[in-house]
């Protein structure tokens, strides 16, 4: 390392950028996308009230219009919503506001890659446990490290990306009680869970929730929000750039809540062709499917994902592997449309079987 | 303070928010906007470039794309740029990749507050030294500065926002070769200043420069560059989030240099209406204008900087005032169209020559 690497955060210095697979392959079924386009009639819609937007002034500082549009939305006050350039930015903001020096996150794995990069870049040390053997939370190993460590935030992917399932709100509730920091719910996924813990705002200050329209249809915009207490919210907006969203993604968002239904109709279609997918993966010998709450599907493979991994590369299908943090290893798809889960079906039993 | 004030790092809770003048007027000269819109016709094709992204997909990570051809455009590799959310984002990039514990940011002041808020937020302590009477540097100062706190980033405006004029070059350099740490200069306004410590560069790998596309007329969009040494690129890449720059913000930021002339007929414009409003200004008793090399112009007015500001409000025209940091107080005017110029003028008489 040079003296340049030496002037930088030990923890920065120490780590990989986050690892995005920017393959070029036919078919992406890696990054948990919606595989379907806008309609053009839609696309019309909103890009004709993009359009009127002055491109020379700045965006609405805070995005308050769409606060106000989102916090009926989340039957929630105004002051208790942030909207960020994707739910990446609300989870980088929350941990630059709370790095307290020698603060610990908690969070278990396998889950979204970003909540460690993030806590490390602040200079947190990371305390990961292990899911258990079903993919649920480890209640006692978490409640144990909660106690031993006083995580200033622990990190819960509901349902938990890459392994599919919610974890049991039960256990989520008495890690809430207990937890002598924030317990932050990512509900990226709700669209296709349909599980929240906004109803338990009310009740516990230390609850953060985040959502995205990433998976919904609108990755390309980077719209996220965050939904917690007012005074947790306030302190945020000290972190937050005061013009963290751009002019277009602020009119995206407010769109999207004018034009829900026809996104809802392309998240029902998804939910439809995951379980196809799931009933042709059971006919296949040698996959462990794990249960999905989300739009995609983990996949054990015996120890071969990388082998599996390559192969369907091969033949210009692009998904995840993951090796075994937590015991868990194995392939991430994401539900594509019927022709692309049909590829990959077909090329996952040709590793799979060879003998076909 | 509530509880969860107490969990917040004790430097953000400390502080007040970048305070935005969200507030309504017809003439707004607050925030160094370029006050022209693009042409219909230059609209037209821009929006015709953006409807070609498919929203379900995620931007390219990194936008590298972007990356190689304004690293052709700046003259330099492109593993020398990252490309930011505004170049606020590269800021704040920055602050956390450095922030290693006890460490401080060194700035003149009166200056840009991002930097004071994204070091505070980071941890640092931040030491601040006074511009000279005529707005320079107080080099003594500052390297008297460096010297003893041995700084992990100096940030210096060039031009210097809100006071407009670029400090000495060879001050500058001075600083740079001493540096224990970084230098960022921040050339946020080049389009007016036409000045820029790029070809430095290739001499000094401490020297960092920004660069934004919001001065220009794409403030909505959110497009800022940092430029660097490899070295340093590959380190900010480990905290900047892998999808930062929004699909629509690339696809503008790659129109603006296919379109480059079109937005420097609008720069010309406004250095000629600065020119224009300079002129009258030195007309105005009681007003000091400070020598400027931006698109505002900052003016002392005997300490009635806040009379002059609620007068003008009154009248509809939202300017900046600022209160006497490093002793500069007075009025920072955007330039504006001519139109808006001229009120802005005709309302400063009126509250500084009250007989008229």
């Amino acid at each position: 390392m040079n003296r340049i690497g030496n002037l930088v955060r030990a923890e920065v210095a120490g780590q990989q950028a986050y690892s995005i697979d920017d393959i070029p392959a036919e078919i992406k079924l890696d990054a948990n996308e919606n595989p379907y386009r806008l309609s053009p009639r839609i696309k019309t819609r909103l890009f004709s009230a993009m359009r009127s937007v002055d491109l020379n002034h700045y965006p609405e500082p805070g995005s308050g219009s769409l606060r106000r549009a989102y916090a009926k939305h989340f039957g929630v006050g105004d002051d208790m919503i942030l909207v960020g350039n994707g739910s990446d930015e609300a989870i980088a903001i929350l941990c630059t506001a709370m790095a307290r020096p020698g603060s610990s996150v908690l969070i278990p794995v396998p889950t979204f890659a970003m909540y460690r990069i993030a806590s490390l870049n602040n200079g947190y040390r990371v305390v990961e446990i292990p899911l258990d053997d079903r993919g649920d939370l480890d209640l006692d190993a978490m409640k144990a490290a909660m106690k031993a460590e006083e995580p200033a935030i622990t990190f819960l992917s509901y349902p938990n990306n890459p392994t599919g399932g919610c974890f049991s709100a039960d256990r989520i509730e008495d890690l809430i009680r207990m937890s002598p920091g924030l317990v932050v719910v990512d509900e990226a996924y709700f669209n296709f869970s349909g599980r929240t813990f906004l109803p338990l705002l009310s009740r516990y200050d230390r609850l953060v929730i985040l959502r995205t329209l990433s998976k919904i249809g609108l990755a390309a915009m980077r719209i996220g929000f965050l939904i917690g207490s007012p005074a947790l919210v306030a302190e945020l907006n000290n972190v937050r750039l005061p013009y963290n969203l751009n002019a277009l993604s602020q009119v995206a968002a407010a769109f999207y809540l004018e034009h829900e239904p026809a996104f809802l109709e392309q998240s029902a279609k998804i939910l439809r062709e995951r379980e196809r997918l799931i009933r042709s993966l059971r006919s296949i010998p040698g996959v462990r499917i794990w249960p999905t709450d989300a739009n995609f599907i983990f996949l054990g493979c015996n120890s071969r994902e990388d082998d599996v991994y390559d192969a369907l590369l091969r033949k210009g299908i692009l998904v995840r592997k993951f090796g075994r943090p937590g015991g868990a290893a194995g392939i991430r798809v994401t539900v594509g449309t019927r022709k692309e889960n049909g590829e990959f079906l077909k090329g996952l039993r040709s590793v799979l079987v060879p003998g076909r």
